[in-house]
């Protein structure tokens, strides 16, 4: 035998979100200039509340101990009676854990929900790190698809039925999407609410993003879908609610009691949640409701700048998202890696070049999304302008090579 | 098909540790003062430097955004220079990582040597959630037992020789070691070191204790072990060291490059390590030598008082441990957990009772440490005494029934 990593570990997709980061360092030391439109790291002021919570809490502190694996009460209080009860989800504080960020909560509920050899639906496209997830698991992704061209609408849910094996244990879903910005109808959560009841399937839902939804439309969460109680896991987070991602605080919710005991158990495996990001969660609670207004707005105008430019770049297709702060577009090109790659070595103008994620990623279906990119809007208007038109420039230049 | 949580994840073991938090919760409902000897909590101060940071970083702070997935480059440096380098482990910044405390460096540390059916050799008593990673990754734990009586001294490395299968990958050691408090000798690590040289193996040294020795030599790393460099994998914590528990920062540390990239894939799957309480890191680099010197007197006083109190206990065995701040004591019972809910749902005295933690959750030899407890003496001299003379008490009477 000779000393190696093991052979699950060595065959873990990387991050395809974060792997083209040696280039655009590499870009950076060369001295350009490089636009992010490629990482969901909002430039979006964290409200006050957040920071004078920390700090009161930190003055004259003198012992930062555990708290409870599932959280401090008065965050899982405040989140039950600030926060869901104003949007209508009522819930017991029991029925509410606080993980490490939403990237736990979700993580943590697709094991609940499936152990190794057995499957769990998706929509795609989708975020990358269910698969990283799944695969970690040795749980089956299987994807339902959607289409670019119809706005990523979730498709008849007798392509939901197709997928349907003895094996199948959970529909797992994001509203808004990441990477899409597709925000689900209730008729569509309906739907796919009446199909996990019919086949006994938990359904995941990771909301992580429904402060950022822009239609007249309230959100309809999972948790609305009546008589589906029992199969309802969600996923949500306080890092990206109130652009405190680096707090790493996010929460699993759901009414059935067996989940709520796994989630402890999974809680109690790595002790307790990070205290002081809870202190920032705690304070967050009471960010007024202008500041929601006022984010809202900015990313409406910032998405309306996006989807024009870039559908007024030849051969781009560029759909109107509805949530979140993505959006996925078709480029005029064989294959948006290599196109992403190509902006950080080889092209600059007036200096500058923009980063991009292939979207590749985000499809497991062979082919998929090959010449997609996802493109994160989360620049102001005037960066975002200058950051598409460089993208726009070096499109034209890649395509007459 | 009914809904039901995935069969991994009812099997998955329950924490030892906390499983008897509902009887303690009932007792306090009723009145009863609980001194708590059973988690590993303790009451020392944190240093002031680790809340200035947080504060003095917080204080017109606007934005709390992620950081790389490694942690910020100024606590990684930070922990490079001013707290390796001081203990003569000699490392580049691009060794270490960033993880959300000791718990995910060791987790991530098992998956990257052992993948499913693989195995990992462990010195028994072992820290609880070893086999939890374990299981939830379909690791077999093969254990090497130790004596309690022999202050559980490390066996002859022939006992480790015997469990070698083309199946075995690593082995994986805590020192100073929960629960048993062990200190491992320079010679006995030379020994596990040459065993996993000589079957190329990793070795996993949690050392999250390593501020809390109580000899006069110098804690023994791994890392010091020569022409150990490409099979040392550190689990190393911040939160442990500094009594910053709460922060939830601990790292990964190895000069084995594949093993650094694998923890990156790791690390960028979970996005990035809590902002905050790595603010309080960068803050408790600063802690000076006479904070740890006074740690160590105190915990000195604490052991000195716990051993000599539970020795004086008829029937009590309790080793003198040289590391961390618990121990492993035998006592005249059948089954200490039935002892532990006893003392928590029947005895009192003078209003009070003490709670310990059964060790048989430390075991995975069957029948192994059932009539073990762990003490974690994490109260100042006169609580313990308290604490320790209701156990005593609680004790003969539980005997004479």
């Amino acid at each position: 035998m000779s000393l190696h990593i093991s052979a699950r570990t060595q065959a873990m997709p990387a991050s395809a979100i974060r792997k083209l980061v040696p280039l655009s360092d590499a870009a950076k030391a060369r001295g350009i200039h490089v636009y992010h439109l490629n990482v969901g790291a909002p430039d979006i002021k964290s409200p006050d509340c957040a920071f004078e919570a920390v700090v009161s809490k930190c003055k004259g502190m003198h012992h930062l101990s555990y708290t409870n694996s599932a959280g401090l009460m008065e965050l899982r209080q405040g989140m039950v009676d600030k926060y869901y009860k104003k949007i209508g989800i009522d819930i017991d504080v029991s029925e509410l854990l606080v993980d490490v960020a939403g990237s736990e909560a979700f993580s943590v509920a697709m094991q609940i929900a499936a152990g190794p050899g057995e499957e769990i639906i998706v929509v795609e496209p989708f975020y990358t790190n269910y698969q990283t997830f799944a695969f970690l698991n040795d749980i089956t992704l299987k994807v339902v698809p959607t289409d670019i061209h119809e706005g990523f609408k979730i498709p008849d849910i007798s392509e939901f039925e197709k997928l349907v094996t003895p094996k199948t244990r959970a529909v797992l879903i994001s509203n808004p999407c990441n990477p899409s910005g597709k925000l689900f109808t209730r008729d569509e959560m309906l739907a796919i609410g009446d199909f996990c009841r019919r086949h006994d399937l938990f359904l995941i839902s990771d909301e992580v993003y429904r402060e950022f939804c822009y239609t007249d439309e309230p959100h309809y969460s999972a948790m609305y879908i009546p008589g589906l109680e029992q199969n309802v896991i969600l996923a949500d987070s306080v890092s990206k609610r109130y652009n405190l991602c680096g707090a790493r605080i996010g929460c699993i919710v759901s009414h059935n009691k067996d989940v709520m005991a796994a989630a402890l158990k999974f809680a109690q495996s790595r002790l307790c949640p990070p205290v002081l990001g809870q202190y920032a969660a705690i304070g967050a609670l009471d960010t007024p409701q202008s500041y929601f207004d006022e984010v809202k707005a900015e990313y409406i105008r910032r998405r309306d700048c996006a989807v024009r430019m870039l559908n007024e770049m030849p051969g781009v297709f560029a759909p109107t998202p509805y949530g979140a702060f993505y959006t996925v577009v078709e480029l005029p090109v064989d294959d948006a890696e290599d196109f992403a790659r190509w902006m950080l070595t080889d092209f600059t103008l007036d200096g500058a070049t923009t980063m991009v994620t292939p979207a590749a990623s985000f499809y497991k279906t062979p082919g998929a999304g090959r010449n997609h990119a996802r493109i994160a809007y989360v620049l102001e208007v005037p960066e975002l302008e200058k950051a598409l038109h460089v993208l726009g420039e070096g499109l034209k230049e890649y395509c007459k090579r």
